[in-house]
Order: C-alpha cells, then structure tokens, then sequence
C-alpha cells in the first residue's frame, strides 16, 4: 500500500476486532454466553440514540457516540476490571492509560490524538457528553442483569448498596433513568436477584 | 413503570440484545467463533469514524453513525442471509421489512419513524451517507477475511469475481478504499484466500 496514513488507520482497524474476545462479567440475555466489550459498546451507542432526551443537559450526541463507541479500547491490553473488584481498580487507570498509549499510537497523530482525548474526557466524568456516556455504562449492565436474573449481582461481594452506589452516577445527568435504576434494583431485590444490603 | 414512552424504549433497547446472537458468515480475527451482528456494527462504526476523509462527498457523520448502529436490527427476526446466497436474497427485502415493522413498532412512534426511514436510507443507497455506509458494510468483511485466510471465501459459490462485484459498490463514495479493497483481493487471489475466476 503506497498510502502511509491508510495503511496505519487500517492496521488500527483490524487490530481492534480483539474487543470482541475481550468477556465482561454479565452474559447475553438468554444464554449463557459472556457479553463482550464490541456487543456492550454497540448496545450503549444505540441506547444513546434513543434515550439522549432525559440528558438533564444539553450533549452533543455525535460527540457522546465517538466516546462510546472507544470507550472500552484500552480494555484490549488492560482487560476488563470487575466493578466490585477493589483490588483490581487500585491500579485500573495506569494499565489502561499504557494501553491507550500503546493502541492509538498505531493511527496517525492527529486521530490518535482525537480519540485519546475522547477517552479521557469520558474517564474524568466533568462534561455533559461524558456523565451521560458513563451513566449507560451503568444502565445497560443493569438491564442484561435484570433480564438475566441477576447473574453478575450472583458473585462474590456484590450487595444492592453497591449497585445502587454505583448507578447513582445516573443521578444528575439522567434523573428519570436514575429512577428506573433505583426501581429495577428494588424489584431485583424483591425478586431475589440481589441481596439487600 | 409510569412512562409508557421511557418503558417503551427500554423494551426495545432489552429486545434488541438478540443482536448479539446474529451470527455472520464471517469469523473473529484469530478465532473459530462468528463474529455477530453486533460486533460488526460496532467495528463499522469506528471505521466511519476514521475513515470518513476518503467519502467523495460531504457527509454528516451522525447520520451515517446512527444508520451503522441499526442497519442490521432487522436480522433479529429475518435472520443474516449470506452475500453470495442468490437464492436467499431473492425475499429478503420482504422478510427484513417484515421484520422492520415488528420490531421498531415496539418504539414510540416518533423514534420508530426515525430507525425505519435511517435504515431505508441504508437500504436504497442514494445518499452520499448511505453510500458510504454501505461501502463500510463490504470492506469490514473483507478486512475480516483477509485477516482470516480467506475464512468466507472458501464456501460453496465464491469466487474473486463475485467478490470485486459486491465491493464494487465503493467505487464512487469512496475511491481510495475502493483501490485498497482491489489490492486486497488481488493478494488475496495470491495468496490462495480466494478462487481467481
């Protein structure tokens, strides 16, 4: 290929698809199959399409899409961290920001730019694009885990007070949402699908 | 639930999970498993991203991100009918309509317009974004299979002919990537990925 900057943005691209083998905690409705990292960020952008009305703040939803659609990239060479795991998020964001470092540096300079920014700006939660990413990332694990009779609330150390202080982030950017979380996670406990704690 | 419209949506955003049991033609680069509807969509939609200075005419990204999000929801019911399938792709307009109709009308009715007028955009292919959607739609395989040794290419039908038919369709929105795919069949030819017929 003569095409130094195509050939970089492909490489890119095919090294990618390795978010389809990176596994999360929760399974796919219906079987008993991990979601993948591709499967969850196709979900949250498609939920972002239509649920960006009950941003308590005005986003720019192409913006919010990019940084759904990378927000798990780093994940290909840091892997998943389990949201409960408190040992394993103390060194979270150093593995992830290697990672990063090590994957966009394959595009050129300026993409790889654009969407290391993305990716911080999804990380540090301060931007209205950014607390609504980050409050689907929270709400679509919490819909597969209701509809899967809570498998991942199922392991060791998950309580419904953790999983009701973790969906508080839907608190302020998506005050209806949040009120659907805090409902599904009262029925999940009614349920037995969560213990109360 | 008291919002019929928020219990609406979050019905259809449950009942489009089956996407991730969609399965292609096409493996997961290094892998056995096929890849599914929703992993190819994503990957399609980071390529829109970094691909979208080679479309030939302006686009407006949103649109063509959102159509990449849905293009393939109606595969749910009508399931995936394989490219080189002639027999198959004979009713599959009427049986992804059909499909279409019970599944978007789950959505309030605004929103339901809105994914079935993106995804008969995809589908005509007469917008510059359409275009340039569905060239991603045949150049994301054909990295796949490249990457594969030719995974798909070894069934039943397939020849190098077919193929630079069904990528032909890049020709106009996207000439640079349209020489790229030309490169990639050619090798692929080479290499003995693919039948030279």
């Amino acid at each position: 290929m003569e095409n130094k900057r195509l050939e970089d943005q492909i490489k890119f691209i095919v090294e990618i698809d390795r978010l389809k083998r990176i596994f999360r905690q929760n399974v796919v409705i219906g079987t008993i199959e991990q979601e993948n990292d591709a499967e969850h960020s196709w979900h949250m952008a498609v939920m972002a399409i239509l649920l960006s009305e009950y941003a308590s703040e005005e986003i720019n939803i192409l913006r919010v899409l990019k940084m759904i659609l990378i927000h798990d990239l780093v994940e290909i060479h840091a892997g998943d961290t389990f949201c409960y795991d408190e040992k394993g998020n103390v060194d979270k964001f150093v593995r992830e920001q290697k990672s990063a470092n090590q994957l966009f540096s394959l595009l050129p300079s300026d993409q790889a730019e654009e969407i290391m920014d993305l990716w911080h700006e999804f990380e540090a939660m301060e931007t209205p694009e950014s607390k609504f990413a980050a409050s689907l990332d929270r709400l679509q694990p919490l819909l597969l885990n209701y509809n899967t009779n809570g498998h991942t609330w199922k392991k060791p150390g998950v309580t419904s007070e953790k999983v009701l202080k973790r969906n508080s982030v839907l608190e302020n950017p998506v005050p209806q949402l949040w009120d659907l979380a805090k409902e599904i996670i009262e029925d999940s406990i009614n349920k037995g699908y969560l213990k109360k704690e």
